[in-house]
């Protein structure tokens, strides 16, 4: 998508170690028209494709999730980062390690929220390595649902984790595939 | 908002501790139609005020800031609860006692998303001692930003955050206020 990669050469910082900044439009203050477009963006790209729920983890991936599931008439699910006293009853749940936080922690979904008549958009901001992307696949898989794709605003490629799931035939959409990047010669795309 | 309290009546379940789990339409899953109407509603509700910015604390207020922010046509800023490798540069914080999780957190904010002109509308999901509202409140005066005033969908009004924020001037508009609340009987609302 040409606007998102003109918005990341703008606006975007690259940091050391294959972090890019985006807070200005899509991490911390979230351009709302913006994300919109994108959001049918996703719609026009998985037109055709039978989706009864949109599936992210939070925090970063709702704004844009809820924009897309609220354009497909669908509810938006969101992976809890950690247990809160307001879940209870069983949950399905996968450990993820997060690249952008350096830790691990295990992403839980109360199981009442997705059943095995499903078919789920997983949608988050950033695909690097595939860790999230993974854990939310083996989500859906507990819950005996079946995956639709997955919707990404920027993968990042040379981090593999995006060809890795295309390879093993899942239907995964990037509107901006970064080929590399550093702090010295800034962001280029794949062409 | 008599349809969110038919809703929390239908499917709301109170258990022990204070804690209402609206994770079927509210929290968890999120119905984006029914966050979209809410949304609208917020927006009549603070008609006429000078709105630049909605705010929020990651992450169950996201979804319902963001369907407000994007019918105002302005950004969605979110504090993050934790220090993540893509932030950088100066940081606006405040310390929040989370009610449901037991425990403190910094909220934090990038300091060039809030400036000086801002009049921002915080959104949050629930209200109950207001001390995540106070946090965000905090945020706002150090970024030298004024306060619109506070959107809220569930406040529990026996926990007093909401009508002390009132008694010290603060708008706040709840969309459902909750007056008594138990496992047993259920949950009742303000009249």
């Amino acid at each position: 998508m040409r606007a998102l990669e003109e918005r990341i050469t703008r606006e975007g910082k690259v940091l050391e170690g294959n972090v890019l900044k985006l807070g200005s439009f899509l991490n911390q203050s979230i351009d709302t028209a913006f994300t919109a477009e994108m959001a049918s963006e996703v719609v026009s790209l998985f037109a055709g494709e039978r989706i009864t729920k949109v599936l992210t983890v939070e925090s970063s991936g709702i704004a844009f999730g809820f924009a897309i599931a609220e354009k497909l008439g669908v509810p938006l699910v969101f992976a809890k980062k950690s247990h809160a006293s307001n879940q209870s009853g069983d949950v399905l749940s996968a450990k993820i390690h997060s690249y952008t936080h350096g830790n691990d922690y295990t992403a839980t979904v109360g199981a009442e929220y997705l059943s095995a008549g499903d078919s789920v958009l997983i949608a988050d901001d950033f695909l690097a390595t595939g860790e999230a992307l993974h854990g939310l696949m083996k989500i859906i898989e507990l819950a005996g649902a079946s995956l639709a794709g997955c919707a990404i605003q920027v993968e990042k490629s040379f981090q593999n984790g995006g060809d890795e799931l295309r390879r093993a035939g899942v239907h995964v959409e990037s509107l901006a595939i970064i080929d590399s990047m550093s702090p010295e010669e800034g962001v280029r795309f794949r062409p």
